[in-house]
């Protein structure tokens, strides 16, 4: 009983925090995007390929979740673009707390699309308010098409699933309208993209998509 | 405060019936390893080639853990060993008092290797005890050769680490001698497989090691 409660008073103090930070992002008319994958199905390379395709139509910023190291943001520093490092010390995925203190070190003034790359992990971070806008999540070719089963509570909240990596589908068993079926069955309104960030191939309508999300709002 | 004493009661108690479920298993000389990795890297199809390699070396069972579905139980149960799903409900790793009922539906007397596979998740499981007496982790090719930076937690405590899908090492960026120092400053005593469960490739060093493991302990 103690554990639900106190489960039940970190999310209602995360969601609190959470539209604070909605609100901070919407004075700034900053649109922000919550990447979610497993670990190494693509979230930075995906993020520096719309940063690639986006840039001089949108000005975008990071922020990079992971529970340890800066590997990830010192990559995507390299396309020029403000980004913040959140370490989350062993912690599973990203609350609104830890957002907090990073939109405060971004020029939110200047930015139009904010990318959060969450830590990787296709459960925790499911259902965790950050103040974002729409919810993504990356599945890849070489994890499998069976995922959407496994991990449902993430698949069933998304506003869009990019499956990436399908430079690879010569080479594996991964059957693309069986899984578009179940995410159509499971999740009707989430759009589907399939991009291979290793090639750029479909990085553009998804790049579309996401700059319309972006326009609608602002 | 509230939140950490309620979190170290909560891995006090479950260290608790950790020692239980190893006592148990010890009792009926059943050796037990933990398999961990993220979604998608292989630990079925691991499971699954490491009952073909030890069928008629070792009386084998397992203990399937997933926070939904049956899919992963339903392929290993074609194996004929004896298979206990537990669905967490969405919890992101599996616990002692988990596993504890799950322990109780196998025939653990009939049992020399308990297979049990967590919550596909490089994060959350790290460092909670069920009972067994090995842990490893499986990363994957297509992950990419970064994660143990990313994911220190898991990397340090394990027994082992596999690296499946060796089969798409000519298609993607994945540098092995690179991961293998990384891993062997880490976690010096952590053994080293690279395996490709698609192949069978080095599946018989990984099960032969396993064996040896097993039959140290009893």
């Amino acid at each position: 009983m103690v554990k639900v409660k106190v489960v039940e008073q970190v999310t209602k103090a995360n969601d609190q925090i959470a539209s604070e930070n909605q609100a901070l992002l919407d004075v700034n008319k900053t649109f922000a995007v919550n990447l979610m994958a497993s670990p190494g199905a693509g979230k930075t390379s995906l993020l520096m390929r719309t940063v690639e395709a986006l840039r001089g139509r949108l000005r975008m910023g990071a922020i990079e979740g992971d529970t340890a190291s800066q590997v990830d943001a010192d990559r995507v520093a390299t396309t020029g673009i403000p980004v913040v490092q959140i370490n989350t010390g062993g912690g599973c995925r990203l609350d609104a707390n830890m957002v907090r203190p990073a939109l405060k070190e971004l020029p939110l003034e200047e930015l139009d699309l904010l990318l959060i790359e969450n830590v990787g992990n296709l459960v925790c971070p499911a259902g965790m308010a950050l103040g974002q806008h729409v919810d993504v999540v990356i599945a890849s070719v070489p994890e499998g098409d069976d995922k959407p089963y496994k991990y449902p509570g993430i698949f069933l909240g998304v506003d869009a699933v990019v499956v990436n990596k399908t430079d690879l589908l010569p080479y594996l068993d991964f059957d693309m309208p069986a899984f578009r079926e179940l995410i159509a069955g499971m999740n009707p309104r989430a759009r589907l993209f399939e991009v291979s960030c290793k090639t750029g191939e479909g990085i553009e309508a998804w790049a579309d998509w996401l700059a319309g999300q972006c326009s609608k709002k602002s």
